[in-house]
């Protein structure tokens, strides 16, 4: 099954699916968007671990590595972001899953410019009124069922917040809407447990394991406010310090931080791990 | 935009999709599921207004009523199954959604036989091990986020076992994988209220409004299980009376239940409803 997943991509003349895809129907598969300079991905085994790790969580067979690794050579020159979903693909009957699944995989390039400005100058958040729900079973893998990132990102339209802070039902710190979170305090930077809600991306995977990232449970919003310093990041855009967040109705400023050290530190890890040319801070 | 919304099903020659429609990449959507005969759609009025609701909900326009109303006349002869799935469309930047969005339409017609062994002798469940998460945001419609569906419809394959008993992350009653429950005690019909997690069943609301079945919230297992009798019900497969419910791993029988005339009657409203013709009782 690994080796014979059905296989489609924009590069072919029919950029469609089929109307059955469980995909679709359910959101049942699995998506990567992984950044590419010139045909060689970034933190590629990590996106790979993730995407076979989620397909088992969802209980079908990930296509294999030398399948996957033959992606990215297929890439337009330049800086790309190669987006991949897997799908458990057609059959079963309603919700029932087909055993065994006949796994489908579509993938595309983008072209991809990162945002100097916000590595440089950081940006300004705001906290999500929409909380996430906990359940562990979809908890930390990269599924396609996403309407609650939808709704959060749904709740503003200014250009000047670049992203919402997501808290969970139980109001503790999970992520923003599309990257992962970390504040500096006690001389450590803290990134919350993502095993109940969340997306583990594979920055925050590579900067757990490389020990720049110590994660932390139940983390309430005021160890976020209450923090030295603030960023969100993730595989494609790199890390962006968080100088403001302000709530929900864009009236109070709940906090600011400097951009320091630590943060800088951080991004330059970070960023060498993504390939993006680290900028001097301007300041 | 609810007067010019994309078209596309599988009577047309092609049917697929745009590899880019949010419906796939975020389960960006809402489906529903209509009982036919001849031609003519059961409880349309409560289907076209879940759609609506849901398409609100999520922030996109839906198609209007009169657009909507010209789908059953295609529908093939005899007793038919008509799926809609409407999505918001291709567009917007990752997860935020394009303003104004141009949400897209697809139907397809399958051939539906009921079973009729599963309306006179009822039907065995199980308990689920999953449990549903609660959020308030996306409870009762009936979008495209299924995976704690499928999930849970994946925990077991004894075809002896027709459906899952689903409970909250509190453990609290919710429904089936793919129907709505109810049983019976004190005189009445009850059903759990469906505000955080859940799908809001058109067969339920319809029993619901014309006072056969009464809501209530926060329900402990305990309930169902020294209920006087049980049942499962949706708007294609008429109403289940459930017979046993084992636990998760199909070793202890954890109540049974028989049939009696409650259940017949609150199966009788059910039928008439739908048009199925109602068998009586083998006992």
């Amino acid at each position: 099954m690994a080796d014979d997943v059905n296989v489609k991509g924009m590069d072919e003349s029919d950029p469609t699916i089929a109307l059955t895809d469980r995909g679709l129907a359910y959101g049942d598969g699995l998506f990567e968007t992984v950044l590419l300079r010139d045909g060689a991905a970034r933190l590629w085994d990590e996106h790979c671990e993730r995407l076979s790790q989620g397909a088992r969580r969802l209980g079908f067979e990930p296509p294999s590595r030398e399948w996957l690794d033959a992606l990215p050579e297929r890439a337009p020159a330049g800086e790309q972001v190669l987006k991949i979903m897997l799908t458990r693909g057609s059959g079963g009957r309603g919700y029932r899953p087909p055993l065994p699944a006949e796994p489908r995989c579509y993938w595309q390039f983008m072209p991809f410019s990162p945002m100097p400005a916000r590595w440089d100058s950081g940006v300004n958040v705001r906290l999500c009124r929409l909380r996430l729900a906990r359940q562990p079973a979809l908890a930390g893998i990269k599924h396609l069922n996403r309407l609650e990132n939808v709704l959060a990102r749904q709740e503003w339209q200014e250009d000047a917040i670049a992203e919402g802070i997501l808290l969970n039902d139980c109001d503790q710190l999970v992520e923003a809407t599309a990257m992962n979170l970390a504040w500096h305090d006690q001389g450590q930077w803290w990134t919350p447990a993502l095993t109940e809600c969340g997306v583990e991306g594979t920055l925050r995977r590579a900067l757990v394991e490389r020990g720049h990232l110590t994660v932390t449970e139940h983390a309430p919003l005021s160890r976020l406010l209450n923090s030295q310093t603030a960023c969100l990041f993730n595989s494609v855009q790199g890390l962006w310090p968080i100088v403001t967040c302000c709530d929900p109705d864009n009236q109070h400023l709940l906090a600011q931080w400097p951009i320091d050290e630590s943060v800088r530190r951080l991004q330059r890890e970070a960023h060498t791990l993504l390939g993006h040319v680290f900028n001097l801070p301007t300041s």
